[in-house]
């Protein structure tokens, strides 16, 4: 090894770091997500630094939040009995995803496409029986997600002092393209859009249609970090020079009615 | 200092890097893309290693490929005409849209939803009159982005020896959820899907739904480092375990006609 080989971890640039945060335990109801986060966070040796972006998976978020639905527990409606049978469902989970939409966008070929309570376009309006305990067990969205992560966001700056945006990332399929990417369900600390438009291109003139989901953005390079089948509800970004907003949430993610895709 | 500060940032794992590639020159028709990128490279002190994937924006793609339309040599048709004076917008671009379209998806309220030619569904199909030089200039997509990707893939090979992946990116709208998000419109050298299907959970079930677009997320992810008005065409992902394949590429992320969103 050369001085020159010997230099250049130092010398090359840092740039955006995503780092998975492992070693956090199975989420029971009532867990603190704050205390669980340090902890994996001490265990993978990150230390947490003001500016960091902590993305947390909805799963962990909707099982400390006690939000397991017990199917043995559910009277399944005429429609859900018929389309589960149609189709090969279990009844009692068609149900639950109808109790948890706003809107049906899509019933065909057993899968539900729905619009949640809270606006948001997905498949199952997000009741999703993977990563769960239990056969009959399924699990809701978050009913608040920016508020989830607001107050997780608070905690962790009681704890630690640190000024740190927080979003609570799922996955979710999109029209036209193929796979599911992560997406961002809850946001506190941070603006979701970075809006580049009246700024001038690299050649003096306005941009016009330039509004980015960094969160979303953020939320899907923490996925890659994670891997479905590990256990890894905790992802730090680092490194990116978010807008910091304290009242803004995810919920201006969702396009309103007049949305030319739908 | 201390001693442990001092140790800290070489016990802190790197985790995923995202590394821009400051200092590019504009491209022109002809341009060498392998060697803007790695000279690039070099002007930002980023060493390329054998795994690296390479995150190339669109436009210099199209840049050094010489598509770029001069707006003054396009005759509208009767449709372009009364479109773009029904909704102010200039009925040349308006012709040239419709000429990149293999379908039009939505067409309202002076916009156009359409499906390209390869099969992507964006805004004016991919027609673009942002960052290219000249008023009357618009920019065209790629004819054939992953062809695009493996060429510049091999000649970096040709060059440095390092077997890498190379994404070719672009923003684009998504029904349902405000924002533009980076995807990935071109890949060599890995897979563009994680599929997980089959894979047993963390409660030891198989889970259905889980074929990750990863190569969209690195797009993503790709685009914190830029910066809309900086002039980075090259993004360096480091760290993120692809798995390798050398046929495949971003045309298995169009969904086909069964897509039940469309």
């Amino acid at each position: 090894m050369t001085p020159d080989d010997a230099r250049a971890p130092d010398t090359e640039p840092a740039g955006i770091q995503i780092l998975p945060l492992r070693g956090a335990p199975e989420a029971q109801p009532g867990a603190d997500l704050a205390a669980m986060a340090l902890e994996a966070a001490a265990t993978s040796a990150v230390s947490l630094r003001a500016g960091d972006i902590l993305v947390v998976t909805q799963k962990v978020v909707s099982k400390a939040e006690g939000l397991l639905i017990d199917l043995k527990t559910i009277e399944p409606s005429d429609i859900a009995l018929r389309y589960a049978q149609q189709w090969g469902r279990d009844p009692r989970q068609v149900e639950v995803v109808l109790r948890e939409s706003a809107r049906i966008v899509r019933m065909d070929r057993g899968l539900i496409i729905a619009q949640t309570r809270h606006g948001f376009v997905c498949a199952n309006a997000g009741v999703d029986a993977s990563n769960v305990p239990g056969e009959d067990v399924v699990c809701l969205l978050p009913r608040d997600p920016d508020g989830s992560a607001a107050r997780l966001r608070a905690e962790l700056a009681r704890r630690t002092g640190l000024e740190l945006a927080v979003i609570i990332s799922d996955s979710f399929g999109r029209p036209w393209r193929q796979g599911i990417v992560n997406v961002a369900l809850g946001v506190a600390g941070m603006a979701p859009l970075a809006d580049y438009r009246g700024q001038p291109d690299d050649f003096g003139r306005v941009m016009n249609s330039s509004v980015l989901a960094v969160a979303d953005e953020i939320a899907s390079a923490a996925e890659l970090a994670t891997g479905k089948v590990d256990r890894t509800p905790f992802v730090v970004v680092r490194g990116y020079p978010y807008q910091r907003a304290d009242g803004s949430g995810a919920q201006i993610l969702m396009r309103s009615a007049d949305d030319l895709f739908r």
